[in-house]
């Protein structure tokens, strides 16, 4: 089954697909027909079981028989912001990709001391853009009930901003003195919201560690391997999910 | 600091590196000068510090008076083995870099009824020499005590000669039934070696699932969203490193 998010809110058993992109993807990539199932999202973030009636290939519409599904939520039960330091390309989408699978909510970019790229201000709104299609795709392929927010912040500061109700940093130097239970302890106190930050290759800077952890962001290890900029906070969205999703109390 | 493996036992406090390939990497990349110190990791898996006392560029090698380290060792207490099905070139070299990473023993790769790909047995050598290096690579990255080993297995059954004391399928089936908690009942059990298998993006066939299943690979659900096939073994990897390395007793 497919799913894809409509900018509507579906309200009646009739539903008609007018979105360019979603009527492409359906009739003429995988030239569904009439009596295929669809799954469609709206703004409530319901899911609907959507059965094809026609396909108007002059009005590029598609009609639909649209019914509530009873699927139970696919979203973290938890509100987790992921925030990293700014990358190259490859990075940033793959971080998008990765951690809209994995159930953020939200998806911040920031710059800091040691990140090895900066974005002028003239690229930020298409960049971002281009992050947010990457994040609606995999959410739709992850079954996801949301599309996660991507944001970008020009100072390490700004990320105060979005501050949730527990805040941490992973940081390399806290794994490397055995700092092992302030994660597990974090989590047991099962906070609503969450934001972890994350540094670029080269770490973060002493005086960007003091910042935060003056801001209420507590630093913790995550294991005692070194893990790449980009691979510590799939670590971290899989343990949330594996706590609050799939550890029974 | 960089470590290195060395394909010898390190007895003596006097240690020559002549490996072209570290030698390289010592000496012409990043330049070390006498005195510097990096690590060095031999084939009993103990990790040294060793300073550099003279880069001798006509032999090509580099003398070092070496010490045993104090750090603690960086695998996991239990033996991971990651099970993949065939894919694309990239995805099947990224996922042995990030399980490498996320400290698995041994990463299998194998053919299944729905991979896109299968090998040809005359180009099979090759690639896991490739992949071997790449998880060379990132084991020295990740500061880890041993290079997990990479195996391709030609079919399906045969995974079963790499059998662990506890194996597991991660079954999108299962995460769609609901199935929360063997997951977590099963690291309740503290294995001392785990094999997970995952299957590629069209999924395992059912009769490929009865195969495992009766030949004791338990079906566990990651999950309610839907992780492409190469993000669920990072998150099941995640998930065992939070279990055993950050969550006190």
């Amino acid at each position: 089954m497919e799913q894809y998010f409509v900018n509507k809110v579906i309200e009646k058993n009739n539903f008609i697909i007018d979105d360019p992109e979603t009527y492409r993807h359906v009739a003429k990539v995988l030239r569904h027909k009439k009596g295929d199932v669809i799954y469609l999202v709206d703004e409530t973030e319901t899911l609907f079981e959507a059965t094809i009636e026609k396909i108007d290939a002059d009005e590029r519409q598609i009609s639909t028989n649209v019914s509530k599904s009873t699927f139970p939520s696919t979203e973290l039960p938890v509100a987790v912001t992921i925030a990293c330091s700014l990358s190259k390309k490859d990075k940033i989408e793959w971080i998008t990709q990765k951690s809209t699978e994995l159930g953020a909510k939200t998806i911040i970019f920031f710059d800091s001391k040691y990140s090895i790229m900066n974005w002028k201000s003239n690229v930020i709104e298409k960049k971002v853009a281009r992050l947010q299609e990457i994040a609606k795709n995999a959410a739709q392929q992850s079954k996801r009930r949301i599309i996660p927010k991507v944001v970008y912040v020009n100072k390490l500061k700004d990320l105060v901003n979005y501050k949730a109700e527990t805040n941490l940093i992973a940081y390399e130097e806290s794994a490397k003195q055995g700092e092992i239970s302030l994660l597990a302890q974090t989590l047991n106190q099962e906070p609503k919201s969450l934001l972890c930050a994350f540094g670029p290759e080269g770490g973060f800077s002493p005086d960007e560690v003091d910042y935060l952890n003056q801001a209420d962001f507590l630093s913790v290890g995550l294991g005692p391997r070194i893990m790449r900029a980009e691979t510590a906070p799939m670590y971290f969205l899989s343990v949330i999910s594996y706590k609050y999703e799939l550890t029974v109390k």
